[in-house]
């Protein structure tokens, strides 16, 4: 195939302005302006370098396109009309309820690689493109439309580190420098040599084009489309804001505002002439289906000695070698604490199918989000405190529908003299509140085995929470754990009060049983490992059975276990108490146990909240 | 005063080390390694360069120190009792119940200026601490000890554009290029010209010098302790990790490890003379004391016609402009959206006091947290959903006893067309699970005003969530809000049901009601317009007096208003049933309208789930 010619280029820009213009102005809203920048970058890209088997977007040999500025999807959009495979009439369906064409990209258009719109993260999900491409030998590349203004997000730094340190040669980013942000220029305005400074300072292969001449952008593009070469590649485009669209270009105050029915008319007819039934010649590549794995066998679980004390965080690396062993597409990523999360041995099991991420959350999680789209399974871990740092790239993997599994260990109090700022007591809260998401929080090594498996099994974002110190094993080998199961541990008809706890706190629980035991006061005991979603039926069945619930949590009184009983019970109602034990006030350095003391959710207090509520 | 000589500069260097060994053998667990690769650099720092009335750590002409390498606390304590103001004897006490002497920097060490110990936040609060002195016309100097390791994080180089930008020539950091993070060698290694080269590009001056010389490091600190030059600067320090530490200098594996006693007796010997009461001498500036507003006069509230339509972020900026003129020491913070939050009202009105943040908002609230400790309250603001990238700057904002309002706009599905990624869905219950905190979400434009003005003095950490769209004006300019009080817009003794809502959610309630009432079912209307804390008195007297409660709320099902009002009839327990209507769908582009009814918190769905609670 040869390639068009730059006036072909050009009639296709205008083409691609022109479905621009009308699918915005008849949506009423969306970001004709920031589309029309990148218009001709785009084009050029779609049109001279991308290779795709566009009947299956999954196709490991395709290149891939990320609109990190999601904004810009009407150019998205308009791109894949020009190519032929959208119809011009359902451009004009943008943003309505029933289109896939929605504000932002969303995985209802099959070519949206992630869901955007929260600046910043699309070079990270390319990282994870770049790193999934080459495990697969796929010399596919990688191309991330970014704005200028977010540059200024470290995230895409992040990103930029660790993709020259992998020497993600596969991986394109395409800077549409149009100088004007939403609420004010940049901090560089048109001085682009700012951002060819930096980028080069991060490993990368830059180019400053005119973001509006083919005959500039086609042969950078050519120069920066071979994959072998080592260094990631950047083009830094000069453009303006609504290039080509008449009487806004260039202006500020047009962020975000689609044209009024009679602007719309006169820009569309300054475009000149317009093909409408042009249509762009988009490369192919040989039809391969991307392997995904549906099903597995069980993989060989630990038989650990009853009672021995195991730290949940260790069964993790285990139960991870154990899972790569019978699952070929789990990849694990971590930063910089593989030796504290024990993700390190599963580095040590398949050294290539580990990713050192460094301490940089935000590029781990997004970089998942890449790896997940191509097939691969990832299990992503840090200290539980720290996946707050990525708390924006979680959400909006869900929104990708990501198939991933983060992993957050040394949650709680129960950390011990680091302090509070290495305490993980907010990530119940955040993972519960990610759509679709499952959270697992196991007490003892035999469960945590268990629920990492049924995490692999489990589509979507799963959170795993694991603990610092070694607690008992409780369970044998044997033992079935279930989505939205939980284990009753103590249990008789004649139970005064039930006793919830997970992970650490399970523990106090069975301790606060015996010590009111002592007292005559027989307490249900249950182990809510499946926090969300949790096991509704158990709860309101100890809420009629019983005369008061006590839950304890090594977490912050909202959000976390206790809340996810309330919900339990809410819809039926409960007229009996429920009492939540949490962490109140400000943690200091001390031992878990003299904390779990401090913030009252040790045994004492727990058996202390049951006497009291009962009345004994 | 004269400079200490560089034998007294070693002498001083070897006793902090002598602390440093010995408090963290005493503690058992702690950092030695990496508290020794900075202890020259800093040893320096305080001693030939520090500025500070060391009895009134808050006096804004006191130079200012952070740790950004949090875990480097035993350094920061081994300085101070260096210089004099600590007694050797409490080292001892390091990482104890009872000791102000935390695992990680905390706030109840006085010269600690923000809580640290999560990686890469120091810049970002040292460039708050750099335009806060520039306010307040200080000539102090903020150094930031750095590791090499966290220089991975997106927010350093977010914070490093910033200080470009603003031109802060008083910021000054120290890179501790000790080349081992926690469980790997850095990215780098000691090929610290690439640090070098980053900064250089993103406008800061550098040098990179021997960090365990005294005539590299000294002289270095001298040339970039003026502020008057623009330029933020970095030093640059090759140094090993466990440095001066006999046979753990150098050496991998030894993060965050102590000494074993027997170990730390060799290491000791091998210091050399230590002379344990020699004092380095800190400079001194004049005695200044920093003005805190205590109380302000209150602010002209707007008389917004009842049933007028009125967006609530747009009154929030008239809002804060009007709290402005009372109160001198608020500044307002924006990521770029500040024609959206509606905070261009307060940079029209007083654009010294307001500063464009770009998107950054990790940076943004970093920096808003450097602000609020030299006494001004930062308002602070973005749309709700791009809160999530700042979550662990927050969380830690809190831990930093930061007094900082976050404003979030855009909240929940009711923005409409630009889909899921730009909804906050996830706010409140990412701002209800932070310590302390207090949760406002107004439903009207009066109701905004006050709310804003009672989070001007409410202290700590504050949410106000805003909406999109227009919303009628349902209260009058002279009714009072407090922390934790709730309005009941409809009530009568005959009350079935009570219908609970908070902001956009309220009107549905309020249309139920209406809806209800023609099919002859009463029904209380309660406006949360305090989330955190909730009216739990007016809910539970709802809960007794009426047969069902139906919550609606446009945020996910997690964490948000209905479980707030499940926390809060938790304690005594609730015979009736509570319906938690949410957004429990993935959001699609469409009108708000279609979005309420299609996600089911609009309100034929309130009294559609009424009635089946009922029976009715």
């Amino acid at each position: 195939m040869t390639q068009p010619s730059f006036s072909r280029l050009s009639a296709l820009a205008r083409l691609v302005r022109y479905h621009i213009v009308r699918s915005t102005t008849a949506a009423g809203s969306g970001h004709p302006s920031s589309s029309a920048s990148a218009a001709d970058l785009m084009t050029a890209v779609f049109f001279t370098q991308l290779r795709a088997d566009l009947k299956n977007p999954l196709n490991p040999l395709n290149d891939r396109v990320i609109f990190s500025k999601g904004h810009a999807a009407p150019l998205l959009y308009a791109l894949y009309a020009a190519g032929g495979v959208l119809k011009p009439k359902e451009l004009l369906q943008l943003r309505k309820k029933s289109s896939r064409l929605e504000g932002h990209p969303s995985m209802e258009f099959a070519y949206t690689e992630a869901a955007t719109g929260s600046l910043g993260q699309g070079l990270s999900v390319g990282v994870g493109l770049g790193l999934a491409a080459r495990q697969l030998r796929s010399r596919s590349r990688i191309f991330v439309l970014l704005g200028d203004g977010e540059m200024a997000e470290g995230s895409v730094w992040e990103a930029a580190a660790l993709a020259s340190h992998y020497q993600l040669g596969n991986l394109i980013a395409l800077v549409d420098g149009n100088r004007l942000a939403q609420s004010a220029p940049t901090m560089y305005g048109h001085n682009l040599s700012v951002y060819e400074r930096r980028l080069r300072s991060f490993g990368w292969q830059t180019a400053v084009v005119d973001g509006h001449d083919f005959q500039h952008i086609v042969p950078a593009l050519k120069k920066f489309s071979n994959p072998t070469d080592k260094r990631p590649k950047a083009i830094i485009a000069r453009t303006l804001k609504g290039k080509g669209l008449g009487e806004i270009e260039n202006k500020p105050n047009w962020h975000g505002k689609t044209l009024p029915p009679e602007v719309a008319r006169r820009v569309l007819a300054s475009l000149g002439s317009v093909d409408v039934s042009a249509t762009g010649q988009i490369k192919t590549v040989p039809q391969v289906k991307l392997e995904v794995v549906k099903s597995f066998a069980k993989p060989k679980f630990t038989a650990y000695p009853l009672g021995e004390k195991v730290a949940t965080r260790k069964a993790y690396g285990s139960a991870l070698v154990a899972l790569g062993k019978v699952h070929p597409k789990i990849v694990a990523l971590d930063g910089d604490v593989k030796n504290s999360t024990f993700a390190e041995a599963f580095l040590a099991a398949y050294p290539k199918r580990f990713f050192e991420m460094y301490i940089a959350e935000q590029n781990m999680a997004g970089a998942a989000l890449g790896l997940a789209r191509l097939g691969f399974v990832p299990f992503v871990s840090t200290f539980a405190a720290f996946w707050t740092r990525a708390f924006d790239q979680i959400r909006m993997a869900a929104l990708g529908l990501g198939n991933i599994k983060f992993v957050g260990s040394h949650a709680g109090v129960s950390i011990g003299e680091d302090g509070a700022s290495q305490m993980g007591l907010e990530d119940l809260a955040m993972f519960r509140a990610v759509l679709g998401s499952t959270v697992f929080y196991p007490a003892d090594a035999p469960s945590t085995e268990r629920l990492v498996h049924l995490a692999a099994k489990t589509p979507g974002i799963v959170y795993v929470r694991t603990t610092r110190p070694a607690t008992p094993v409780l369970y044998s080998s044997k033992r079935q754990f279930s989505v939205g199961g939980s284990v009753t541990l103590r249990r008789s008809t004649k139970d005064q009060v039930t006793l919830i706890g997970a992970g650490i706190t399970l523990f106090e629980c069975l301790k606060a049983a015996d010590e009111l035991l002592r007292r005559k006061i027989s307490a249900r005991v249950i182990d809510c490992y499946s926090v969300k979603p949790i096991d509704a039926k158990t709860i309101r069945a100890a809420a009629k059975q019983t005369q008061a619930i006590v839950v304890a949590e090594d977490h912050w009184a909202q959000g976390g276990l206790g809340d996810a009983v309330l919900e339990a019970l809410a819809p039926v109602g409960s007229s009996v108490p429920v009492i939540k034990l949490a962490v109140k006030a400000m943690p200091h350095s001390a031992s878990a146990e003299q904390l779990l003391r401090m913030e009252r959710i040790d045994a004492t207090a727990i058996a202390a909240a049951a006497r009291k509520t009962l009345g004994k």
